[in-house]
């Protein structure tokens, strides 16, 4: 059933891994895929603009349908397997709300993340002022405050959204696995470091996990001040 | 039915219209709402951060369900209340994937229009750079040729993502109607305008104009150059 889908993906790319541990998860095993290689800007190559005019990973298609936004491919695959592997979405509706609320505000974390872990690839170097690097750092620390308050909120050895897995642990365990990568501190973020422990376990996410990190365990140490 | 419904809105936010435009689609009117002035800072209030730590607006709640984030609130409230009002999600897998790779395009979207539009609010004055605008405007200018391309592609008096209204609507619509009110030539972006001069006729975006729109049709004009 997974081989009418094609992946081209980059190693270590959040929104390629959620769209990873989608597939996985409904037990869609087998698709397409091709590693393309950021640094060699085989993301901006003419088979990936071919199918994404903005020429980012993951691209990816299903038959004819081109879904290439990772929470858009995410949604999909949920609801067009629905009953297949494990249910993403929680039919409850006090948890299909926490599950909503919490992956879309898993944007915002991913863009704070961003803002300090990729600030020099995004600001050229003559604009870039440590001033405002360090606003970023401070801005990303008050957004884990809050993460860290939803997770003691919910109890020891939960997910995201509540005791399930969900759709909003397929978007928000990539960037939490980044913040790990980049040094955050597990003393002072325990309550992520246990979600990170807990979930690094899952099958859908040891089958997922970034080739190039399995080589290299550990990443800059660029958030081991916030 | 909407009576356990509350939503804190502000007049012209992008994300508090479109859980405006959602909730009139689905036949919810008559939900309690309470309209907050931004420059007042009542968005900082007690009564929004006891519900929203972010002190943001939307702030939403459905009984004891919160969902505060636009995108989530929409996905919820479709979900919830499916066979009622206007089907915002298409059943056909080729209509949906278009539907949801649009909609989160449109996260792409808002964030180069505000980078445009509220860079000098983003931007401490010191920081401020007339290069980083001048990029800003030209980024935005490449994203809404992407979009003119996009609904070019669906020929005239079409919707974000076909021939039906769908959440790609209810959540780009407002980011179209923040371009035109900021100065977007009509003419260098005809479907653009095509787009809004068809959906702004519709009932539930008349029902939901932001209240100070009408009374001060015209913005800055911002945007007259990009």
């Amino acid at each position: 059933m997974a081989q009418d889908m094609l992946l081209y993906w980059g190693s270590g790319s959040a929104p390629c891994w959620r769209v990873m541990i989608a597939l996985e998860e409904k037990q869609l095993q087998g698709y397409n895929h091709k590693l393309l290689s950021f640094d060699k800007m085989e993301h901006k190559s003419p088979e990936v603009l071919n199918l994404n005019p903005r020429g980012q990973l993951p691209t990816f298609k299903h038959g004819d349908n081109i879904v290439n936004e990772s929470y858009a491919a995410c949604l999909y695959l949920e609801t067009q397997f629905k009953s297949q592997g494990n249910q993403l979405i929680p039919d409850s509706p006090a948890e299909m709300a926490l599950m909503y609320q919490r992956m879309f505000e898993g944007l915002t974390l991913n863009e704070k993340i961003n803002a300090v872990i990729y600030y020099e690839y995004f600001v050229p170097e003559a604009e870039r002022l440590d001033s405002v690097l360090k606003r970023n750092k401070d801005a990303l620390a008050s957004e884990l405050k809050l993460w860290e308050g939803y997770l003691q909120k919910l109890g020891t050895e939960s997910c995201m959204a509540g005791q399930h897995f969900s759709l909003a642990d397929v978007t928000i365990f990539p960037n939490v696995a980044n913040l790990f990568r980049y040094g955050l501190s597990a003393e002072r973020y325990p309550r992520l470091a246990e979600y990170h422990t807990l979930l690094k376990e899952r099958p859908s996410i040891i089958a997922s996990w970034p080739p190039h990190w399995q080589e290299n365990p550990k990443g800059q140490d660029t958030l081991n001040d916030v």
